[in-house]
Formats: C-alpha cells, sequence, structure tokens
C-alpha cells in the first residue's frame, strides 16, 4: 500500500489545532475528511508538527497509507478543490513506506511575528502579537541567540509537554526587524525538534527582553535554570507559523 | 468646528464596501459608529474613493467636521480600541475647513494581486485573484504600460458609472511578479482618479493578454474603441488594495 507525503499549508486563525478532536474543526480533521471524500476510503494522517489551536503553518508535513495505488497530481488538484480556502495542500509525493513525517524529521524552522505600536495593521492582526510599546530588537537578537546549541529547555516547557526529553538543539536563533513600515518583529527559529509550547515561551520571554524588562543576558540564567516560572509568559498563538520540515 | 482627516487601513472581505449602506455592514458605516461612540456625537465622514465590496485599502483618507475640539492624538487611541481588527485608523488630523478628502486628492495608487498557479496560499486567497494558467507577466506589462497618459477609459467604465467625464490621466501602470514562491503578479496604477470598477475593468483585460487571448499591441485597440464590450471582464474585488490618496 503506497505510502503518501502531504505538504500542507494552512492559516490557522478558525481551527484548534491539528491533532484531531471531536466536536471542533481541527486542520487534521478537515484534511482526513477531504481525502475520504476524494480517495473514497477513510485515512488517517500524521503530521510532523502538532501545531497549536490558531497557529499557522507554511509547510506542515503529513504521511498517510493509501489503500489503493495514488496518482499524485490528481489528488494534489482534487484535494484542492474540496479543502477551504485556509487550508492548502502544496504537494503530494509517494514516499519509501518506512518514511514517518513526525519519526523522519531531523529539524523545523518556525517563525515568530509581533507587530509593535499603538495600531495593528488589519493585515497582519491574525499573524502577529502586538506590542503596543516598541521593543529593542538588537537585545531580543542576542537574547535569542543565547539559546543556540544543545540545552535542556525545561524553562520554555510547557506544564503538560509528554516529550521524553527536555533537551533539544537549536541550530538557528534571530530576530530581525521587517514590514513595509518597519514594525513587524520576526523571530526565526531552527531545531532538531521542539517541546510544547516551546517557541511560543521562547517568544514570550523575548518580548520581556525587548521591553526592558528582562535584560538580554539573562536569557542564558533562564535556560539554565531550567524552571518554567523564570521565563515569560506563552506568547499568543496567532503570531506563531511552522515554516518548513526537514528531512534527510 | 475642527475639520479631521483619519487614515484608514481595512480588509474589505467582510464589508459590502466603503459607501454606507442599510442593513449591511460597510467601513464607512463602522467607523461612523466608532467616532460616534468615542466623540459622543454623530458624524458623517467623505473618503476619498469609495472601495467596493471585497476591496481592501491600505491608505483610504476620510474627513470629518467635528462638533467639538478633538485632541487627535486620543482620538486615534479611542477609534483603534473600539474598531474590529479589520479596520484601523493610522492617523488621526486636523486640517483646513476648506480640505475635503474626496476633491482635494490629486491622486490615488492602487494594486491588484493576482496568485498564479495550482493553489492559492491561504495566506493570500482573501488578496488576490486566481489564476490556474501561468501567466506573461512582461505581456502584461507592456498592455499595462500602453495605458499611461491621459485617455478617454470608457472601454474600462462601469455601466452604472456617474462621473463628470471618461476622460482620466494615468501616471504610473506596471506589471510585475513577486512573493516568496515568485507566484504573486502585481499590477500597480496611479492615476488623477479613476473610474468605477476601472483598475478591475483593466486587471481582467491584463489577465487575459497573460493568458494569451489578448496581444498586448491590443490594450490600445482597445482603449481607442471606447466601447465596454471591448475589455475583458471585471476582475475580482478581493484582488484589489488602495495603496494610496495623494494631495498638494
Amino acid at each position: 500500500m503506497p505510502n503518501i507525503k502531504l505538504t500542507i499549508e494552512y492559516v490557522g486563525t478558525n481551527y484548534h489545532g491539528w491533532q484531531i478532536q471531536p466536536q471542533v474543526p481541527t486542520i487534521q480533521g478537515v484534511v482526513q475528511a477531504a481525502l475520504q471524500v476524494t480517495l473514497r476510503a477513510p485515512v488517517v494522517i500524521r503530521g510532523a508538527a502538532r501545531t497549536d489551536a490558531g497557529v499557522h503553518a507554511l509547510g506542515q508535513v503529513a504521511t498517510f497509507t493509501s489503500p489503493d495505488p495514488v496518482d499524485c497530481r490528481r489528488l494534489l488538484r482534487s484535494l484542492n478543490a474540496v479543502l477551504p480556502e485556509d487550508i492548502a495542500v502544496r504537494s503530494v509525493e509517494e514516499v519509501p513506506e518506512a518514511f514517518h513525517a513526525r519519526h523522519a524529521a531531523v529539524g523545523r524552522i518556525y517563525r515568530y511575528q509581533i507587530v509593535e505600536g499603538e495600531c495593528v495593521s488589519p493585515f497582519l492582526a491574525a499573524f502577529a502579537a502586538h506590542s503596543r510599546r516598541p521593543l529593542n530588537v538588537a537585545a531580543m537578537d542576542e537574547a535569542a541567540q543565547a539559546l543556540l546549541g544543545r540545552h535542556d529547555f525545561s524553562s520554555f516547557r510547557a506544564a503538560g509537554d509528554l516529550s521524553d526529553s527536555p533537551v533539544k538543539e537549536i541550530r538557528g536563533s534571530r530576530v530581525a526587524r521587517t514590514g513595509e513600515r518597519g514594525d513587524l518583529i520576526v523571530y526565526t527559529v531552527e531545531a532538531s525538534s521542539f517541546l510544547q509550547h516551546m517557541v511560543r515561551n521562547i517568544a514570550g520571554t523575548l518580548m520581556e527582553v525587548g521591553r526592558g524588562r528582562f535584560a538580554a543576558s539573562r536569557m542564558r540564567l533562564i535556560l539554565e535554570a531550567r524552571d518554567r516560572r523564570r521565563a515569560g509568559p506563552t506568547a499568543a498563538a496567532r503570531g506563531l507559523c511552522l515554516i518548513k520540515v526537514f528531512y534527510d
């Protein structure tokens, strides 16, 4: 039975996250339903990352086993014809049987966006957290870079996280100012994998640094403390986007 | 009584256009209601452009006469606190009594966006028309430039348009490819003012050129014909955005 890999892009605003749940719309639920309509058979898809409610994705990856041979080009067209506007399948490929979207992933990139200033652009409102006060981006970038390398990220781990180990390797971690008006602050982070809420907890801590409540040098102390209470609050889900999942 | 100028940004998706109408949500209606709440007096605002249902704006301009003195900085804050996420006031300024958002405007820039390809990014779906077939951007740009200068734009005028004259002066008219994936085609047009549906009718005609149904050289013939039936269809409202209004 063919193993099929999907690359999926979505605006998460109207969904209760990736993972299927009864009674509420989820990305996994809607994509599975679209697959069932087009393949005329129920399938279960496995995603590379369980994005939270309201989190977006440019490059989520998911796999499923099809009961029948699949014409990938045709499936791509029919899926996008069935899916709502806020979810799109960017590619459909047949992959080796052993390939698993989550287990085979060797890296992930997330982006966290913050709009600075009195007023949030309506074009960014669903895709960024908001900071009324100006942010010190140089300090945020310095703090972000203190996370590079292999560390115990317990200080940025959600209480209910079930990961085997809090040790993760961060390979990229930078903050930069961008946007047509220069009011958009973007945090880009790449790691082997992430703990639950890890990027949002880091982003919330970076915002404290940006506002001057935490010194940039405090990031290392927070990391070393391995204590969630030392870090900043969990930043809003709407600012987060899964950009890319890497495979060997 | 102070004359107040507002610069307004909005995502038009959920509105029946700028102009106030009974029973349906409009941008003018929502902004007037927000002003009434904050100023505790009914006011009537006049917009520089009557954007259609579903059309967006980065820089709509509107004026109103306030019955009382206005603290502009404070009004900006309270308006944005009251307005929904899809409408934001970017600036509030007191202007001379004679200033009128529409009559004083000496130019406007609009942008029309088209996503090309099998699949529309969910992040662009509300802000661009869709062309499944690839578009010849060089031909579109050539056709766009044929509109430069002062002409009778009757071929691109909506049937119900009440403008005094179909003669307008186009000062800029270019098509370029952009977007993170290179699948976004952007038409930018600047003119003294525009006829009703003029930009969308030009965009629909440019899409015919892009698809190879019309030669680029046909644009001049369509213009000279002064006959709406010669041009392409009206392109979807969602692709259009009012970028800027100019004053002396």
